[in-house]
């Protein structure tokens, strides 16, 4: 982002009509978007647009998820006809909604499995998740969809995931790459009992003194601990920001996909806001990390950029603000 | 609230096509306004309304705020050329914006001076704010609002404050329905340095002085202590909460209102949610007496309805959440 621009937001905060710093973050979120747009006052939103990253992973089998593999192909007919809760959220928000299968382990339709890496990834706590050419795969399929969504008129993006058991290599990359116990990273996922987060907790444990051996190459991680669609959502936030894209990040899989990109592209954070915070113990070692204030403290953990949704209308009324309040000159109103 | 229709909004949310709960706060809401409503799945809002106050008080005169008291009037008439901050949030989350002039010190154009009640209020740390017959008028005035607002077709509404010195008096009548210090509910308003802090946290002392004569007693603390606008917001919460109309709170001027209201009729607040905390120390004293969560931690302070605008999209997304997702059964999703 721009800082020259968002200085020129932040001088013209103060001529608008209201108490100099008086509406808190949403000034600061409206200087963000004006200096992510490199212009002031910013253009409200015209494009809003969440890409659902899909795949299964194998780490499912082992009873680390309340529910079975086959939800993921389930689920990505039900974002298809328009009935889950990403659906609802982004018509709420004005945005629309992408599906890309990278890796589930059912049939899904043709128009979302363009970018299929594979079917399913590897059972992490035995097996790496991807070879090295399927991790590069997905790390394109990623970009790719960026690029198509950027030159299709995105101007903002959101992140959303979708896969039984994606909580578990989430956790993995987040605790490998902040150096983070098993323990403190493991959270109930869909809503797990007492003896499936055992079972979890293990699962991460083992998948985790794999990962170690690869250090912290992103990259490595990816292959090792990772999986495709978390690949493919790193690729995705990475090349927004190469792009010059906001995006609003969603939970604890996004999260740690935006860890992983932050690696492969330093700076890359700059150009992401936290929509909300999780209840995922994992999410909060996220935001911490890459210093990112969540918009709303919500207690939701749903995924399909489903918490990024519900903020993104708040960062639409701070883009709104900068752009279309009168200053006290042009309102006649004293004291600016 | 009707807790049956609520009950049934909560086995609803069990069955649509997410983890049950993983909505978070998002799912209690929803809840709430189908009890608002009394009807499960609810209605999304079709006319959301935000009604501003507007009111000066003799207080400002003191020195108690960073701006002059001719502000008041020309910001009522930067509201209807459409140029302020509510008119920007209002129209960012669907709603259209009513103004009210209740007690402004100059003039304001006819449409909006209807339930004029007197010029200013009184100043409180020597004199009532309002006699008798004025207390009565004012909350007259609100209820009237409400019933023209609700009898208009609004299913949602906002109260918003606009006053040069209004976090005086509001202080004042949170302090004495709470019997919290001054010094622990006196803030910074729309700005003051030091030397206003302290004239202001002394006229809240000797206001304060005052109005402990009359008690817990919300219609004589209005009286004595508060003024035209905020009575009239009292009057305006207390009646859309016997019309069983949800109201979105907004800062500690409102919050003040929304104390007397509760005070008059009990259980009024079952019917409010609250938009947001401000930073004003008042409002967190506001928000635990009256037990309302807020929806946004944003450290805004501006007024006019501002945080509860920002806070109403996410609102109305928790409501179409119930209204428009697919329940598993009719998306043959497996797990329900």
């Amino acid at each position: 982002p721009d800082d020259e621009v968002r200085e020129r937001a932040i001088a013209r905060h103060a001529q608008l009509t209201k108490p100099a710093g008086s509406l808190g973050r949403l000034e600061e979120l409206g200087a963000w978007i004006a200096a992510c747009q490199g212009t002031c006052p910013p253009k409200p939103f015209e494009r809003a647009r969440v890409v659902v990253f899909a795949g299964d992973h194998g780490i499912a089998a082992e009873g680390v998820s309340a529910y079975p593999s086959e939800v993921t192909a389930q689920m990505v007919a039900n974002f298809l006809a328009g009935g889950a809760a990403v659906n609802v959220l982004a018509a709420a928000a004005g945005a629309t909604v992408r599906v890309a299968d990278i890796a589930v382990a059912g049939e899904t339709a043709p128009m979302v499995s363009k970018y299929k890496v594979r079917t399913s990834s590897g059972l992490i706590d035995r097996e790496d998740a991807l070879s090295a050419e399927e991790t590069a795969a997905a790390l394109r399929a990623g970009r790719e969809i960026a690029d198509e969504e950027i030159d299709g008129g995105a101007d903002i993006l959101v992140a959303g995931d979708m896969g039984i058991g994606n909580t578990t290599p989430s956790a993995v990359l987040i605790a490998a790459l902040t150096g983070t116990e098993p323990v403190a990273v493991v959270g109930r996922g869909t809503g797990i009992d007492d003896q499936g987060w055992i079972r979890k907790t293990a699962a991460i444990r083992d998948a985790l003194r794999r990962a170690r051996k690869v250090g912290a190459d992103p990259v490595g991680l990816l292959r090792t601990a990772g999986g495709a669609d978390i690949a493919a959502m790193a690729g995705f936030l990475a090349q927004a920001a190469a792009r010059r894209t906001p995006v609003v990040l969603d939970g604890v899989v996004v999260g740690a996909a935006a860890m992983v990109a932050e690696e492969m592209a330093p700076g890359s954070r700059e150009w992401w806001v936290a929509g909300h915070r999780s209840v995922e113990p994992a999410h909060t070692v996220v935001l911490d990390h890459l210093d990112l204030k969540p918009i709303l403290d919500f207690g939701m953990r749903l995924g399909e950029g489903s918490g990024a949704l519900t903020a993104l209308p708040v960062l639409s009324a701070a883009t709104k603000i900068l752009a279309e309040m009168a200053t006290f000159a042009d309102a006649g109103v004293s004291g600016g």
